[in-house]
């Protein structure tokens, strides 16, 4: 018999999809109070929930075995003072199509020109400006795990061409042309470069001073992915300064954006509060669910995050 | 022998694709003054152009035996009056993809709130509100030709559900569910109706109150296609009245647009200039090329006009 706790702020929904689930040599808890979670950490051995409620009460989990994440980003359970003797698996290949809905809701209104149009409608001026259209764009990926892999393909829907930037991996048909290593070769002659890349060492900062400014000057920039890829000033300079058409940012260094912050007087900025992909329990509860059946046959875990890596 | 004559806007960029072609047999002319029309009209017995300018010189085209119109709209030429006594073929098959950045471009920036989050931007405010998704969501599709099927398959990429609205035919795989006749049925849970159907006699008013009262409050129109489709009083106070969430438009009983007209003070309404889709001539001219090609081959036409049935 397995003891699954739940530590969400959806803990009612999740619950009902599990139970739906019918899965066998399954006790579910959930808990409400303080002293709740306390008697459930004693029992439980698998951790449904989010990283940041999860991390408060990693070190009261004396039998935990498990624990699926309903995030992408783990990073509340990498910090290195915490244990890390369980398995630790995150939500993956469900935000695929929500952040295609997020970039490419952009890149349209860019190319259709919304904002725009919807200013000359207020203007009550009959605007027959020509737009654009994403057909022929390039469009550059930095970063092509399963988020990428679901950018490539609607990239290739509207007819676009795609780059892919990776450390070696070249497995995303979709993807045109790959590129590692060379950033300046990967950014030269984009319309959009998208940045989906994990948080970790290797991608603070990849976004720096230097990359922006192999962009060209009608390019956009979109960052649904993790904040500290980004020079935040470096970035603000080049929209400021002219060298860089837009970017659309949904992640930063600090969240919620403090309110002192550049970008809030930053032009050709649009921003987003971190609802780029938001984690629907609908779409979670699968991923835990495929993943006990995999646990009580004895088979590998899917998604398992390699605490070193950091993804 | 033929003899082409380019009437267009972009009479330039056209002879310059149709040229690059080395089409056999085939003598271009353009005419920039209304004496060279004159004289260009004797000679020609083939016309690539807008059919608003072909209509002024029909009479004096004496050889004439085909046009090709660089619009999907032949409207100009389908008067009565007028002479029927040649081939009229018309753009299609090269909208689709332009229709679809315009029509998911406004569906997306409906779902993403991007006209909230951008005010919320403006006014400096952090906003975690959630977007919703176009995944599970319901569309309609009024009219099931190459621009219905186009945007089905865009549908179907980002995981809606897909109603077709035709006379009879049922031949686009990606539509899930057909609807001939009944548009109560069809309307009813809806989440976005979009009207591609061409303008003929059977289309006029098709989208009037009784069509707009069987869709939920929730839902949005969307208009790409032809203005005298739409009941527009009958649209005004849907939107006015709350019984309609939105509305995008860009085709119009009279464009441009009215400056009296009550859609400039509707509520809820986004008012595009007829932009959805644009004859590019890199993308008209391919049609020409190979309905010529057809033409010296001695096989039918694509894309011909029945002047009786207006398509």
């Amino acid at each position: 018999m397995h003891t699954l706790l739940i530590l969400s702020r959806h803990a009612g929904a999740y619950r009902e999809l599990v139970e739906a689930a019918r899965l066998p040599d399954l006790r579910i808890v959930t808990a409400s109070t303080a002293s709740d979670v306390v008697a459930a950490a004693a029992e439980a051995d698998l951790v449904l929930g989010e990283p940041s409620l999860i991390r408060e009460v990693l070190p009261r989990l004396s039998r935990l075995h498990w624990v699926q994440a309903t995030w992408a980003g783990v990073e509340p359970l990498l910090d290195p003072a915490l244990r890390r003797d369980y398995v630790l698996t995150n939500a993956r290949g469900v935000f695929g199509s929500l952040m295609s809905e997020y970039v490419f809701g952009y890149l349209l209104a860019h190319e259709r020109k919304i904002f725009e149009k919807r200013a000359s409608q207020l203007a009550g001026k009959w605007d027959p400006a020509h737009p654009g259209t994403l057909r022929g764009k390039r469009i550059g990926l930095l970063g092509v795990g399963s988020i990428g892999a679901a950018l490539a393909r609607t990239a290739k829907h509207f007819g676009m061409h795609v780059r892919g930037y990776t450390r070696a991996s070249r497995d995303c048909s979709e993807v045109d042309e790959y590129f590692h290593g060379d950033r300046a070769a990967f950014a030269a002659d984009l319309d959009y470069l998208v940045s989906i890349v994990p948080n970790t060492a290797a991608t603070v900062r990849l976004v720096d001073a230097t990359l922006l400014a192999a962009l060209p000057p009608r390019a956009i920039f979109v960052n649904p992915g993790r904040g500290n890829v980004v020079d935040e000033a470096a970035l603000a300079d080049a929209l400021q300064s002219g060298r860089l058409a837009g970017a659309v940012l949904d992640v930063f260094l600090q969240e919620p954006l403090p309110p002192d912050h550049v970008f809030w007087r930053t032009p050709n900025l649009l921003i987003t509060s971190h609802t780029a992909a938001i984690s629907f329990p609908k779409d979670i509860a699968p991923v835990f669910i495929a993943n006990y059946r995999r646990l009580i046959a004895g088979e590998p875990l899917q998604y398992r995050v390699d605490f070193e890596a950091g993804y």
